[in-house]
């Protein structure tokens, strides 16, 4: 079984994102299925390590963890998000680290992994650039139907992986738009030139 | 074929260390062998990543690399740098994912792993805690018989190696003097109490 995972009842049918929270100690994983315009609760989990291990074995555990959601799941994308500030090099070392282990099982996977600014994730899930975590937690709850308390980790992978979903329908609509005004021809304009 | 790798003829007989310089464009590794008070040279080489791969793809290539090293050569240990410092947090979050990389090979194939500060490898090859990059690679050459060039990469990696050999060795020879002051009685102890 995925390592702390809660599941929805239905099996996914549409395209599924991972979105993935990583940290040395605790990482977060949450899987979003999107049907047309709908957004499905698939799964979501936490893979903890255990602090008494060494580091390499603790990195170890979150590339079996996530590597176990992937088999099981078979996502299309893996959504993560940027890293831009950290407390100290010690930090952005250990965050580099775990990082490293959820881009890895992607690669070795052949799924492409999109990144995205902490911004531009609160913007997708709750439309407001100082978002809280807590308004994140209730948004992602609300947006996904999901009862019950949400952990931090997982509600951020989540958000991640909804990030994704809303970036590449946007993209999908912009790509639609400019192909038909490539097509449309100056002809299909009204014609407003008044004659005197 | 191990990556970019160059191998002394001689097959190693001892036990063999790995130091690893992880980089996310290039990283060094290199294979040290202890017989006896002797280092010999095994081989020494490079993982070179392609900058125009992404991210993730390049961490799996530095991954791959590794794991045909230690696959071809079986190593008894892996010795890294330790890392206090870093230009910015963009570079310590690639920086521990390389890093990542060289651990999970390590975790995934039972070799123990060791860190050493850039002090204690520099005292251990050099004996001199402010030595340049390059007299690190002038005595890596030297206490390895190696001739020709040595890229900086690879010099560092068969550092850490050297290092942690002289550090194995100094906790042997402790642990014997611990043990056979343990075993010593107070009655080997020369009698120096005067009689008046």
């Amino acid at each position: 079984m995925t390592p702390a995972a809660k599941t929805s009842a239905q099996r996914p049918r549409g395209e599924t994102i991972l979105g993935v929270d990583p940290g040395s100690i605790v990482t977060g994983w949450g899987l979003v299925e999107i049907e047309g315009n709908h957004l499905r609760h698939v799964a979501h989990g936490i893979v903890a390590t255990s602090t008494a291990l060494s580091q390499a074995e603790r990195l170890r555990q979150i590339h079996c963890g996530l590597e176990m959601v992937i088999k099981q799941y078979r996502p299309a994308d893996m959504s993560l998000e940027k890293v831009f500030f950290s407390r100290n090099v010690q930090s952005a070392l250990k965050l580099g680290q775990a990082r490293g282990m959820a881009m890895l099982v992607a690669a070795q996977n052949q799924i492409a992994v999109s990144e995205y600014s902490a911004t531009e994730i609160k913007v997708a899930v709750v439309g407001y650039v100082h978002a809280t975590k807590e308004q994140i937690q209730k948004m992602v709850s609300a947006l996904l139907d999901l009862r019950g308390s949400l952990r931090g980790d997982a509600a951020d992978a989540l958000a991640a992986a909804i990030c994704h979903i809303h970036r590449r329908a946007y993209q999908t609509r912009m790509a639609g738009a400019v192909s038909r005004a490539a097509k449309a021809s100056w002809r299909d304009y009204p014609r407003v030139v008044s004659k005197r």
